[in-house]
């Protein structure tokens, strides 16, 4: 396997969809792997049209995944899968990856990883049973200068922290705030497809995973007050949280996708009794540094004093900028590395966010539900 | 008095202070008032020094404020003072609010207004009676491009407002986080001088008040989490609030002094149907607007697309800014136009805040400190 | 003069004009100084109503400055003007300032000094002689943060300086470039009272100045091109000049009248052997510095690690802005400094713009013309 | 070749280059390419072990050129590549590029085209009478929002274009200004290998490219002032440049290597009757637009108001910043169709730089030099 690129399979991600084509640039853009099989659609034609799309072997293209799992089971060793990529719906998520993991492939899933904090327990034991890779996509966490912030944290470069301010704010669905939002088959306003929660479990848990990637803080309890917005939407498309971390810190958790005007700011702050740092998503190759009564230092990707680790994340000089693809890619290039180690049989440490993070997504989101039905009290991170 | 500059006299702000400065700047720097008497400090030397620098007449600078009340009432009338500023810790507010309003003067107050609510109450029922002007400073409306945001908002250039993020971070306690805050004789950290409250009534209450000032809309209830940080500091130094708005908003309100590397930041972002905007005090000749699915503008100062009350409380042309001074000013110009009026019998119209904002604010500490004492539950707004 | 507020005069700067004002809030912000007489304009009616605004006594408003000059010298000691300001525009400042230095008053004068770099040497010549203070209003040097970039280059954190770019654009006559020019008596684009360059007088030399200020570099030659883009106007509305400073540092200097959608966007950076530098006028608070392979600090105004020359010239803490008016008055601070010294018959060392700076920008602006009309070749900056 | 990826070779770009691997990930990101052969570096045994960390087939993998061309010019119909990168320092561009075509292959070649205008007009010859697709790899212009800003110069939406500044600062090199240049074997400093400029030649051209992209003004005539700053170094490192462009327009180009402190920095700025604009490399999702009169609009990329030409050259949603490698892929997906195109002999527009581009680059470096040499004198574009 070390002497050719990883084959790939995608489930999900036809012709208009969003993840799908990023995952697909990702894991093929250092040129670590190739996708040659897919189901991307369960409509034929869409599927079949995706795949011609993407130069694929006709015969390895399908329309039911099911299928698809069945037939490349049956490759041989020279055409064998190293991979599947998992890009659905979250409906689906279990499922599919329950029978991906039987038919003993590695798996890079798309977040939330599932429906429920109950499916999402028993995905873990069916991935440590398996001695599969599982990675899960929370990419933000592949920024190089997001890496670098969790370095200076876990350096001590802030000292003690004492407040985290995670926001997520986006405006793509204000545009429906004075409409009809149930027939526009938008699939993450769907029970059905995405659960419990829209915006929070779209976007509240990657601002969960970065305020806790990077300060490896876990949530003590919290106080959330969600509203759908947008008429007739069932789900919630803006919540507000208070966060008290273990340990003594305290957070604000926003998210939201009817803030107008919004794109896709995700930004954090976190202030210790030695310093404060502040990243913004919208402009990732920069981490704002501000020591106690020092000057703020904008630290740049790319340069000497970068640390080891944000330079390996790091394909190009400082003033190049990089972007969201490239830090998505990192997750694949960590994945790719376990891959190979796991079918060389050696140990190897990777930074990639596991079935682990997956459980913590889950146990937040129903958390915060949980708070939200119950008055909005504070409520204790689920178990 | 309108063929003259009007007379001033100051209670509090000797040498060393930060706000009495501002006061003294921001009240004559438009050549509509020049300060002729004082009571800057307890201390005789340090009043005296402080009117010295001032260049005032020796006999009219006391070191008792009471002294000082008295002696001004007796002055004759054309060098009887126009307003007396109250710059005072809290504590003294209400005493000498009330024997000012009594021997006749007007009052540019700071705020908070004072201690308590119940104080707060009765000092409106004092202006009432007195029939005098009762200005208080919370300066940040002074901005013309807040003033802008507020006309957009009541032009319904947002729309309906769904949602209000208020911040003001600060971090010049922090440097306390590691040593001990009960020494350095901070008055705002002292329940004695400051009240129930630091961090909220200091700075808290600017943003309640910002927000408010620009959208109109009330709390309806809140849920506060707060906490000293600082070792031996008796009040908060950190909050966070989620808060309901009357009409269906939402908010989160943000305040502290221990955000490391925070130097005033207070801003706020506002969310409509049909729009969002932002404001930043750190760079505040400018007003960011987003109309639904068009680009970001920049709104800025002097220009002729601003609304004609932005154009009102604007000196100079864009592109040359201006700052925290002159918009404590355009506070102090509006309250000569009240005083001047008064005099004059005339009916004006001014845009300053009243005693009525004042007791807001109290209503809204004291609802804050209720919320977060009863388990941080979600609390009602005191009437 | 000691325990009383300096008096100043005014020629110049009635209602509707830009830059008397900004003197005026300028000179009396800081409670040094008051205006008592005034000149406005030499229309009466305008005048009187300028000088009724200030609350002035009508006697001391006049409509002839050199009727003014003469009255104010008659003025016994204890109501003698200590000072005048000169805000016309440029033609008539030689005149006014020899008869005002004649009268034996000290004078804060606007930029250009003089039509013409001959009348700069003759003024410089009275000025020297009369023993006055003369005070040129070169403003953008009073930002707390050019001082703070000259302190840094004069303690050699720069190192080497190689390469400085100047730019000054706006696009306040962008609006007359699709329009006739000539009807709207615009002072600056006559040749009779602005001299012989509209766009290198007015603003062009503010950035020479500048660049001088913060580096103590001198130009050699220089290479100009110039351009009068709006129909009809005879003089420029924008330059592009290619510089060699003495020491062999390389420079560009850019000013425009006509750079659509700019405002007032004085800028710098010098880069040297050991670190870059870089500030904006349009957010003066901060000023930017990179040392070699290290992060950008974004210096702030106010705080601790400041030098103790941008200290000296602050008012107000971190993070509350102060603007172009504070600047301005930083200027007139030093300026009352100088004046109460010579009245004491003391020295002061004090960082104002004098006579020299103004031979200075007529030697810039005579030498941009030459080059300019030398078929834009290479010239020696004339002496 | 319609119903399978491109097969792509590449000359030079080994481990440790900065510009070859970007050619690779530019290439394969969005699957319409793959790499099966090359001759990474005359050294075999690095040629040999950059194939292998790109998977590549070893037999294909060579370490002289010529050989490669030959090599591979014998593969079959099935196996031959489509097309060849050149990523090799200038100085053998043109005889690679000659053998190349000859060898019937289109090329994707690295900027400066050739070492001199000469070689560059000779070169145009070839690719004319090859009929074979010649793609330059002036990337910048792959920006979206660069897209945007041509496409709002074409539809006349800054009406007559005046002013022209467009900047490309960098400080990689100013390590050396106190050291010895002379000692490091960066090639783009040695004559032998960049030709007769550094600095104009790597970064210049891009800075003139970019301008002509977007306003499509050429230059009439300019004036140069370069200098080598750095010890021992034969070559510019810094050059300012003022320009006149046909018909009117003014230009200010600034490029260096030793603005200590800069990354990237390549930015334009374009001032016309109606409207000015701004860009800039380092955050290049935006596009700053002012129209007379109007705020600032901030253009975002990935919006539904933008462009159809933006829109065609976006992968992801606004707010998912995009970078530098996926503005170079830009380039290469035009290449791909024009390749394809060909191979099916069908007309097709691109938008890619062509040989004509290398040539303007050329007669812009050469004229450069030419005017620095003769006394910096203005100077007219070289034909």
């Amino acid at each position: 396997m070390n002497n050719r690129k990883l084959r790939g399979g995608m489930i999900g991600g036809g012709i208009g969809a969003f993840i799908g084509p990023v995952h697909r640039m990702a894991a093929i853009m250092d040129g670590e792997a190739e996708f040659v099989a897919g189901c991307f659609s369960s409509n034929p034609e869409k599927s079949r049209k995706s795949g011609e799309a993407l130069y694929l072997d006709p015969t390895r293209v399908y329309s039911d995944w099911k299928e698809m799992i069945l037939a490349e089971s049956a490759q041989p060793a020279e055409s064998r899968l190293d991979f599947i990529s998992i890009v659905t719906p979250t409906a689906s998520h279990y499922a599919i990856a329950k029978m991906v993991l039987e038919a003993g492939f590695n798996i890079i899933c798309d977040k939330p990883m599932t429906l429920t904090l109950k499916e999402a327990k028993s995905l873990r034991d069916m991935v440590k049973k398996s001695g599969k890779i599982f990675a899960l996509t929370h990419n933000y966490t592949g920024y190089p200068m997001v890496k670098e912030a969790r370095v200076m944290v876990s350096e001590e470069k802030l000292g003690k922290i004492n407040k985290i301010v995670v926001e997520y704010p986006q405006g793509w669905l204000a545009s429906l705030l004075t409409g009809k939002a149930a027939d526009l088959g938008i699939w993450r306003m769907d029970p059905k497809q995405a659960g419990a929660s829209c915006c929070i479990a779209d976007i509240g848990i990657h601002a969960e995973n970065l305020a806790r990637y990077i300060t490896g803080l876990e949530v003590d309890s919290l106080c959330a007050d969600l509203l759908g917005f947008i008429p007739g939407n069932k789900l919630d498309d803006d919540g507000s949280v208070l966060l008290r971390y273990k340990g003594g810190a305290k957070g604000i958790l926003y998210a939201s996708q009817i803030s107008t005007g919004e794109e896709n700011g995700l930004n954090i702050r976190v202030y210790g009794s030695k310093a404060g740092i502040c990243w913004n998503q919208e402009n990732p190759n920069y981490l704002f540094y501000t020591p106690l009564n020092g000057p703020t230092q904008k630290l740049s990707r790319g340069n000497s004093y970068n640390s080891q680790i944000a330079k390996d994340f790091t394909r190009i000089p400082f003033g190049h900028p990089e972007g969201f693809i490239e830090a998505f890619a990192n997750l694949y290039l960590e994945a790719f590395k376990a891959i190979r180690a796991l079918a060389g049989k050696k140990k190897v440490k990777v930074d990639v966010p596991t079935v682990e993070d997956g459980i913590m997504g889950l146990r937040f989101i129903e958390t915060v539900l949980k708070s939200h039905k119950s008055s909005k009290k504070w409520t204790k991170l689920l178990s």
